[in-house]
């Protein structure tokens, strides 16, 4: 019986990995690079949609589905800003492709520029989910300490980029972008590093810089002309 | 099949509880008072316990077993402090109760006063599991923002005790402790709250003044006498 439940569960894996792949081709053959956040609780997701959202305005369309075991909160803030659907997963500590694929509906699935996943604020669960995102980006906080990447190697090694918050607290911490670049580099030797704080709109034009660079990657990956 | 498996979930669940409240009585009745202590990663769990062993040592007797993925860093830092047992769960969000005895045999199961259990860093999973504490302590930190009860209730359902930590960065943050406190009270009316700065060692005494407390309270409640 035990060997029959792994069976299952194999079965499933592969089905979740295939639904993931073929949701990530439509979405990216159709011009919408899918941005997967994830953090600790706290590191500053919301607020750096909210100076992305004021950065692309006018510039670039997005829309965003935010993730989180209860509450509205989150999507209250945003909503003013973009398009936005609180995913609340009753207490699960992930999200799952299928109610990414609800909130998405519930958008009425917009072929914006950016779709933005907002995951539940967590280090651990979310590394094991694959959301049809194109670029995976894990946010690490200036005072969550700069030895968090060993501590939680599944999300960094699966990640693309890290971006470190709250630089502007810098001064008041223990704290060391150097170490904490060199931490995550040796779990994930590729990975793009960038450092902002964006509740004081610091280093907000370059991440969007380099969010506008993955998109037109995207875009000549398809074969597309760049649009805009 | 759907149903025998769910029995067979329950009967490990009710074994699970029964063991835990076992080793709750056998630990209580020597006198060790156990406390889980839980947060989001880098909340300041591990600066909280270099204080606290700080101000009870040639006073009171403690232990720590400490919860991580990966990595012995944060035994690495109590170390020279405190007896501790790194416990890595190899990839699991939370800690359970036979890796828990596990660390106490390696311990030499000493009858310490304190045995503080520091849980991996994460605000959802280790909710979920008993691990024969008599205290379970929930930190907030300044920096993660005064909306984190709401978003993460089973946490602070489930704690006796809130301690908001890194107060000494609340002139540089939009954190409101009346806020974050309303908000936690909702959930779970009876909590105790505190403020500290573990780092500048502000409000390090009024927590061990409160441990203190609840280890006096343990100790009458077994009837027997305080000793020290």
């Amino acid at each position: 019986m035990t060997r029959r439940t792994i069976i299952v569960k194999r079965d499933v894996q592969a089905k979740g990995k295939a639904n993931a792949a073929a949701e990530r081709e439509r979405l990216g053959r159709r011009g919408t690079l899918v941005i997967n956040i994830l953090s600790s609780p706290g590191a500053g997701k919301t607020t750096l949609l909210e100076a992305t959202a004021r950065h692309f305005a006018g510039r670039r369309t997005m829309a965003v589905l935010v993730g989180d075991l209860e509450t509205d909160r989150d999507a209250q803030r945003l909503a003013p800003l973009v398009p936005t659907v609180q995913l609340t997963t009753g207490g699960a500590c992930h999200l799952e492709l299928p109610l990414v694929q609800q909130g998405l509906t519930a958008l009425g699935d917009p072929a914006v520029d950016f779709l933005f996943i907002e995951n539940v604020g967590n280090l651990v669960c979310p590394a094991s989910h694959d959301l049809a995102e194109h670029l995976r980006v894990v946010l690490v906080s200036t005072t969550e300490g700069d030895d968090k990447p060993g501590k939680y190697p599944k999300m960094f090694r699966t990640s693309q980029a890290m971006v470190i918050t709250k630089t502007d607290l810098l001064p008041y911490l223990p704290f060391s972008v150097d170490a904490v670049t060199e931490d995550a580099r040796q779990i994930q030797p590729q990975l793009d590093v960038l450092s902002l704080s964006a509740l004081h709109e610091s280093g907000v034009s370059d991440w969007c810089e380099y969010l506008e660079q993955q998109y037109q990657r995207q875009l000549a990956a398809y074969h597309e002309p760049a649009a805009k």
